[in-house]
C-alpha cells in the first residue's frame, strides 16, 4: 500500500460534497483502495473470481449433509452457470474460473473446468494426514498460478472461492491447528448439520488435532488437516497480493485459508478487504484474530466466494463515490459554518 | 403482497442448487419482493429514486453545522451529477429526481429541479408550528405526485432521499412526538454537532415539544414540528404503495417520514424495505419500532437517499439469484443425502 496514494486519498475524501465522515465505512474502503491500487482514482471494474474445488476424505466419518459426488455435481454447474456464484459474476461482469484440484466423481462437465487434480480428494484427516508434502506443494502452486492468470487478465480485485463436500470440517480443524483452541470453539453447522452431527464433527476434529506434532506451524497445518482447495487460496491469496491484486476474502472457509496465508506470509494482511461476516458461528472468531472489519452481515453460508460477489457493487460504489462527486470548489456548496 | 407469489418463492427458493437457507437474509428478501411485486420473477431493473429538498426555520436556534444556503446549492449540485446520489443513480441506471420544496435562497441551477414551492422554507418550529395544515396537505400531494411520475415511468423500486440543512432536528421531533419519547433519547449529532451543539438541539426539541396539542397524531406532528420534505417523504411512500410500488428506506430522517406514513396508513407497512442502520443514534430505535431489519449497517450518516442507494444492488443480486439459478432437478446435482 503507498502512504502517498492513502495521504491524497484522505486529503480528497475531505473536499467532497458531504459532511466528513459521512459516508460511514465506504470512506475508509475508498482510501484504502487508493493505496493498495496506488492510484487517485480506485477502480475495480475488472474483477476475477477463482472457485477452487475438492473433496475430502473426512466424509468417510459422515461429517456433511450432503454427499461426496455434489462436489463434483456442483463444478459442473459452476461453467454451465447455473450455481450462485455464477449468476453473480455473470451480473458483475466478472472472470470466473473454476479450478478441481481432485474430486471422488469426475465433474460430469469439464469444459471450462482448469484441471488442477493432485489426487481424487484428500485422505482421512481423522487418522491421516490429509495431504503429502509434495501435494500441499502443488496444492498451493496451483492457487498461485491461478493468481497469475488473474492478474495477466488485467483484474483489479482477486475474489477466492471454494467448493469441496466435507470443507468446514477441514477448515475448522486447520483453524484450532492455527489458533490453539479446542475444536467446539471454530466448528458449526457448516452447510446444515443438527446438533448431533456437530458433536460428530467436533469428535472427528478432536481427533484430528491429537496427531498433531507442530500444529501451529501454518504449512503442517495445512498438510495435516487442510484441504487441496483451502491449501490453494492460500497459495493463490499470497500471488495475488505479491502481483499488487487486492483480494476479498469470501466466508469462514475462505478466512481459514487468508489466516493460514498471512501466517505465511505476514506482509500479505493489508491486502486483504474482507466481504461479510457469515452465518458460521468461528467466522466472527477468525475475524477478529485478523483485525478484520467485514462489510456485510447476511447470515450467508454459501461458500462458492458468493458472499464476497455480493459485496463487490458496494466497493465500486465507494470508489465511484470517490472518484466522481464534486468538491465543495467545484460545485459551489458551503463548507461547514 | 400476494400470499400465492410468496409461496411459489419459498418452493422455488428450496429447489435452487444451495444449502437451504444458505444465502441467508437474500432469500426472504427474494421471497417478499416477489410476493410484493406478484411475480414469479421479481426485478428492480428500473429504479426511482426522488430526493425532497426544503429549508427549516429552526435553523435560526443554531442546530446545524453548515449555513442554510447549503440546501439549495446542494440541490443545483444533485443535478449537476456532483452529489453522492447523483453518481450513484448513474451507477445505478436509476430516474433520478430532485423536488424542491422551499428553500431560504433559490438553487443556483434549478434546469432539472422539479419546482413544488411552499414556502421559502418552514418556520422556526422551536417557537411555532412548522406549518399550517394547508402547507402540510401541499407536502404530502407533492409527495403522491412524485410517486406517482415514478409509477408512470415503469419504476419497480421507489427510493426517497432528502436534504435541508436542519431536518435532523425535526425528524427526532417528529419521532419523539411520535413515540412520546424524551427529546435527549432520539436526538443525536446529525451531519456533525458536538456535545454541546447536540445538547442545544435538545433543548430545541423539547421546547417544540411542549407546544403540542396531540403529539401522536401525525398530521398534527408533521405539522408541528415536521419539515416540507418530510411530509412530501411521507406521501410519496403512502403513494408509492398505493401504486404497487416497493419502498426502499433510507435512513434517519426518511425512516421517520415512514413512520409518520406508516401511522397514517398501517397497510403501508409491508410495501418497505428497509436498506441500512445509519450512525444516527436514534435510528435503531426508529428500526425496532418498525420492526425493521436494514440489510447493511455502515456507519452511514449522510441522507439524500444515499444509503438506500448503496443496497439496491444488493436487492438486485438477491433477484438474480432467485431467478436465474439452477434448480438441482435442472443441474442434474444432488440435494441433502
Amino acid at each position: 500500500p503507498c502512504p502517498q496514494h492513502r495521504e491524497r486519498a484522505l486529503a480528497r475524501q475531505a473536499r467532497l460534497t458531504k459532511p466528513p465522515g459521512s459516508l460511514g465505512r465506504l470512506e475508509g474502503v475508498a482510501v484504502e483502495l487508493a493505496a493498495l491500487q496506488a492510484s487517485d482514482r480506485p477502480d475495480l471494474d475488472a474483477v476475477a473470481i477463482t472457485v477452487f474445488a475438492a473433496d475430502h476424505g473426512v466424509c468417510a466419518e459422515g461429517v456433511s449433509a450432503f454427499p461426496q459426488a455434489v462436489t463434483g455435481q456442483m463444478i459442473a454447474n459452476f461453467v454451465t452457470g447455473g450455481a450462485a456464484i455464477s449468476v453473480l459474476a455473470r451480473h458483475l461482469d466478472a472472470r470466473l474460473e473454476v479450478v478441481n484440484l481432485g474430486t471422488v466423481a469426475p465433474p460430469p462437465v469439464s469444459d471450462g473446468v482448469v484441471d488442477e487434480t493432485i489426487a481424487p480428494g484428500t485422505d482421512n484427516l481423522a487418522v491421516r494426514p490429509a495431504m503429502s508434502p509434495e501435494q500441499l506443494d502443488a496444492a498451493l502452486a496451483a492457487g498461485d498460478r491461478a493468481a497469475a492468470r488473474a492478474a495477466e487478465a488485467g483484474a483489479r480485485l482477486f475474489v477466492g472461492g471454494e467448493m469441496g463436500i466435507g470443507n468446514t470440517t477441514s477448515a475448522s480443524a486447520v483453524a484450532c491447528a492455527l489458533l490453539g483452541k479446542p475444536a467446539r470453539s471454530l466448528t458449526g453447522p457448516g452447510t446444515g448439520l443438527d446438533r448431533y452431527g456437530v458433536g460428530r464433527k467436533v469428535a472427528v476434529i478432536e481427533r484430528a488435532l491429537r496427531r498433531h506434532a507442530d500444529p501451529r506451524d501454518p504449512l503442517q497445518a495445512l498438510a495435516s488437516v487442510g484441504g487441496f482447495e483451502i491449501a490453494a487460496l492460500a497459495g493463490a491469496f499470497i500471488g495475488a497480493a505479491a502481483r499488487g491484486l487486492v483480494v476479498l476474502v469470501d466466508g469462514f472457509i475462505v478466512t481459514v485459508a487468508a489466516l493460514a496465508a498471512v501466517r505465511l506470509r505476514p506482509e500479505l494482511r493489508p491486502w486483504l478487504v474482507f466481504s461479510h461476516q457469515s452465518a458460521e458461528p468461528g467466522h466472527v472468531r477468525l475475524l477478529q484474530t485478523l483485525e478484520a472489519e467485514p462489510l456485510l452481515c447476511l447470515d450467508l453460508r454459501l461458500g462458492e466466494g458468493s458472499g464476497a460477489a455480493l459485496a463487490v457493487p458496494l466497493l465500486r460504489q465507494a470508489c465511484a463515490l470517490h472518484n466522481e462527486m464534486a468538491t465543495f470548489e467545484d460545485a459551489g456548496v458551503q463548507d461547514r459554518s
